[in-house]
């Protein structure tokens, strides 16, 4: 009996995720949802009083999707917490790619949906980008010396999430991922001058910077 | 005549605008809106023989509100390129501001819920923003050899583009300008960067930077 409820309701979810996307949430009819996800009135009303409990649900679906598909691959891909950063970035874009310029955007189009209509969905929204910034400022922080000590860390993580939103918006407005590319390139090149910087902080007399470990810093001084 | 329907026309634009703005193109119905407008249904169909010609008048009308409302008042006060960047900033935070983190978000908001569906808007949406980016470019290159001669200056307009979008999605979840304001220190931080890069070039042999003339690259030393 557990399985088949908790099935039923990963159905739902997952049905209304991909509808909200594609019509948005406003115009998805409860009935439109318990039809695709060959369910009944009865259980969508047992698992949703009502259809912004699914909405919640829906956010935290999307949040999920990312931690099992970008955030977690990458923390095991990489070593190093600056090429963490750009490897979530690098997994994002695939998904991009193979969604056809429309994976990411439930939680933009969902953001600016909602949130002026739906204050618990905005606050929950809030929290999923906030523990997305905050992941990233965990990682600028494990980078330790590699950057300025009076660099605002969660400055810098909520510029990288800006960006990736925007450029998400850019993709899918330009079907194409040139901007996500042209936006990510010059967040390369802020860290690169980040990380030089501390380079730079001890000049040889010649005047050249000491050589750095970064592999992207050796990259920037040819830049 | 004349004049009495373009001003039909005129409210006609500006209520869908706002109507679209808080409840979503699909949630709104052209009877709301000839209603809200004071118009007759014959001047709308008149005026704009689908829905979707009206979508395409508002875009335009929004990004006519960009043009008179952030960026001829940033050219006007600014005779600095890079300033009148962080201009064109101040002017869009205090747009945010004064309207309560609502807009800007017409043009994200469209851009989120009629992309898929709508190519024609959706090419209008990203020729706006081409416009934006191009502009951003013409002061990056007018900035000359303040920046680094290998600066992706398109790239970097786009990161700047992106970044406010994604800011502004940012600044209306949290109901608090501290994203947008973060997201901006950080990009004060890269142009500051960049421009110190040009100032590195010539590094005077006890290894200290050439004092440079923009104040922000004054600023950065201390940073």
């Amino acid at each position: 009996m557990v399985p088949r409820k908790t099935t039923t309701r990963a159905r739902l979810i997952s049905t209304a995720a991909e509808l909200f996307r594609r019509q948005g949430y406003a115009q998805t009819g409860v009935n439109q949802i318990i039809q695709e996800a060959n369910a009944t009135s009865g259980s969508f009303y047992h698992f949703f009083p009502a259809k912004e409990d699914l909405l919640l649900a829906v956010v935290d679906h999307i949040a999920e999707i990312f931690d099992t598909g970008i955030f977690s691959p990458a923390a095991d891909r990489s070593h190093d917490p600056i090429e963490e950063i750009f490897t979530i970035f690098d997994l994002y874009r695939q998904q991009l790619n193979n969604g056809g310029f429309t994976f990411g955007s439930p939680m933009v189009s969902l953001s600016a949906e909602v949130s002026e209509n739906h204050p618990q969905v905005r606050a929950r929204l809030a929290e999923v980008f906030a523990s997305w910034s905050g992941r990233i400022e965990g990682l600028l922080r494990r980078a330790g010396n590699r950057l300025p000590p009076s660099l605002d860390h969660m400055g810098l993580a909520q510029l990288v999430v800006c960006t990736i939103e925007g450029a998400v918006l850019g993709a899918r407005l330009n079907r194409s991922l040139a901007p996500f590319d042209a936006a990510i390139a010059q967040l390369r090149t802020y860290f690169d001058l980040l990380e030089h910087r501390m380079g730079a902080a001890a000049v040889a007399p010649a005047g050249r910077p000491v050589p750095a470990t970064s592999p992207q810093t050796a990259d920037w001084r040819s830049w």
